[in-house]
């Protein structure tokens, strides 16, 4: 028998030995600045807990490495005498986030701050071309981000993929919208983009699923306020989704969590690209959508737009297009907050323009099917995604994240 | 922005109080011993990572409030001088554990080891009777059981409920299958247990839903092995269902999490107790079981045998109504092992002698329709719930886990 008792399996006041414990509080100190925007000394120091001489010598050490800066002087009410103000450097150590999706290419610079500095979007038709060509398009529009960033002295230290598929381990096992089966993308992504910078060090590259970075994104900067759980679904080609457990991402036992496009909705219905018939995706996904309302589903972003228009216009083909969507949203959505209970859901990629449309239905299902009862009675709960929040943005943020859990790692790179 | 990083967001080496310092370590020297069996103080010393001065100290505290016994030498092949061994004492300090069902009551009494010393379990039908009538009922069991634990020297300190619904904050919100809606089940079960033992101390009630406790029950006495992230049935007049991640139970954002008995298989299906049409319970409860293969569906743990003896001759009604469920159950899990990617789904209640008719639909269902293609592929994924695990034993394990979580404030009441 184990019971899992709500203390630490370890006895209180672990010996951990100098140079763990200055390491954890710099990052507690660089963190502590990010969050406050501005801060003083001595602010930071009623933060994190740590005494004004402590806090004043690992402000030192983060500024020496780039990661702080200070500037002016603050005669506020506060007590003791006016400190400097001190801020998360808006220039040198960044993280470089591409998320590589069907139809397009979005490239992303973050700031220690968590600004997007630089942001490039590129559409192009992904499908049914050889990994390596998709990898090595990204790696160009990556490159261009790279340059950009260096004119604002903004230098990525290293790079998140975000990708449409199952990822695990550094490959993506199955990417049925792309046509991926059991792809490397990190070494030649890589390799590709050392191959654009011959003089400059190869950046370090890992990947992830492209929901899963998104939600994190929605959870850092989309303004969620209170909602820590949420279900974050992202209309693309296909459907992705991610689930958010008190700001925790669920990643399952394999990594392979979220998949709420591939959750059966009509068990006789079209057949779907990952082999089972019925998918949500086939009655929710950008191209099932297009196609419903009669429109080339090849035309993306386009055709979104077109969508809407005729919709706004009452083009009923349009509208029953988007009547079924919502219908099988809120039908899938209904058995997933029946599971998970979430907070809020989230609606992403390209539905939050087609909310109107979309939500009516699917709140229906959502009141009739929820047990609790808690769903109709409480606005909100089902919302649009930020606009400030996308896979590439949370991408490389999540390399940001790194930087802050552990500045000295990265103060080297930064100073090489 | 808020980046969660993987440290703490406190300095390390807090200070804690001395006083509190002792209670957690007594609580780290009981848990080791509970997890070890037997062991002694130079084992629990290694365990832990506490001189054995400290040790000695914190297990002489144990054994003098009756948590810890000491027996025998142990002459093994171990460096150092022989010490005796330690276990957890097998009488004094228990829980008490009471599922209410729609058709049983089950009680049992749990010692420190979370061996199962008590078991009672009457069938008797608990559906459109008031709730004060069901608590008082299932109140008498539990007095039957304290007399019978006192007889081998147990004191239960607690008592947890186990319910078919949705419980909250000591409330159960709604059971349908029960016909309750916002019921306070605690004070009632304690006022009519107290009624039954005037001359003895009330003990504190508390309640939880009962496929959450069997899920714990699961985790901790199932066998489950390296399988840490589950989805747990459990096949009643209705469907309940629980989640576990890496050891946890997910209780969702308003503690309704799991219910995945009324997630929607069929849109347009029978009418469900919960207002909803076509819920999975509708397909794969005890009720709908029994309905479907031409049985009476008040016949409870009668109607199941004589529906699995019926399947076994190869009846046709029954097969069919078992084939059905299955293949409900497994379209429904598909979906749920796409959002959630667990180790494994374990099946309880009436399900595990039914398997052999509800494995093969169930198992064709989630082989074509999980999409990391992972479920057909690996054995033992679809597993029957441990008989050593069940609702009413993890309910009694949970007022256990308390006590191993922070002992003193229950020496005082085990001496009281």
């Amino acid at each position: 028998m184990r019971l899992p008792g709500p203390g630490h399996h370890a006895p209180l006041e672990p010996k951990a030995d100098r140079e763990t414990v200055r390491r954890h509080n710099l990052s507690l100190v660089l963190r502590a600045v990010r969050d406050a925007g501005e801060v003083t000394r001595a602010g930071v120091s009623a933060r994190v807990g740590l005494t004004r001489a402590a806090i004043s010598s690992l402000v030192e050490q983060l500024m020496e490495s780039g990661f702080l800066t200070e500037s002016g002087k603050t005669f506020s009410g506060q007590a003791g005498r006016p400190g400097t103000v001190l801020k998360v450097a808006r220039t040198g150590v960044a993280g470089l986030g591409v998320e590589i999706n069907v139809d397009y290419v979005a490239v992303c610079v973050v700031d220690l701050a968590g600004t997007d500095r630089v942001r490039l979007v590129e559409h192009l038709d992904n499908r049914g071309a050889p990994p390596e060509q998709v990898l090595g398009r990204a790696a160009l529009i990556a490159a261009r981000a790279l340059t950009s960033a260096a004119e604002q002295e903004l230098h990525p230290v290293g790079v998140q993929l975000a990708l449409p598929g199952l990822v695990s381990s550094g490959a993506v096992r199955y990417a049925p919208n792309l046509g991926w089966t059991r792809v490397t993308a990190e070494g030649p992504f890589a390799d590709a983009l050392a191959g654009l910078r011959p003089a400059l060090p190869a950046l370090p590259v890992r990947s992830e699923n492209e929901a899963n970075v998104a939600a994190l994104a929605e959870l850092w900067f989309g303004g969620l306020g209170d909602v820590r759980s949420f279900l974050y679904l992202t209309g693309e080609i296909g459907v992705g989704g991610a689930l958010v457990i008190d700001g925790e991402l669920l990643r399952g036992a394999h990594g392979f969590a979220g998949e709420i496009g591939h959750v059966v909705v009509s068990p006789d219905g079209p057949e779907c690209r990952c082999g089972s018939r019925g998918c949500l995706e086939q009655y929710a996904g950008q191209s099932a959508l297009l196609r419903e309302a009669g429109l080339d589903e090849r035309t993306g972003a386009r055709g979104v737009a077109e969508l809407e228009r005729r919709a706004r216009e009452g083009e009923k083909r349009a509208v029953a297009a988007l009547g079924q969507a919502g219908l099988m949203l809120g039908r899938v959505l209904s058995g997933a907050v029946n599971l998970f209970d979430p907070d809020a859901v989230v609606l992403g990629g390209i539905y939050p323009p087609l909310l109107p449309w979309l939500s009516p239905p699917a709140g229906g299902e959502l009141a009739g099917r929820v047990v609790s009862g808690l769903w109709p009675t409480e606005a909100g709960r089902l919302r649009a995604a930020s606009p400030a929040a996308d896979a590439a943005r949370g991408a490389a943020a999540l390399v940001v994240q790194d930087v802050l859990a552990d500045p000295v790692t990265y103060a080297v790179r930064a100073a090489g």
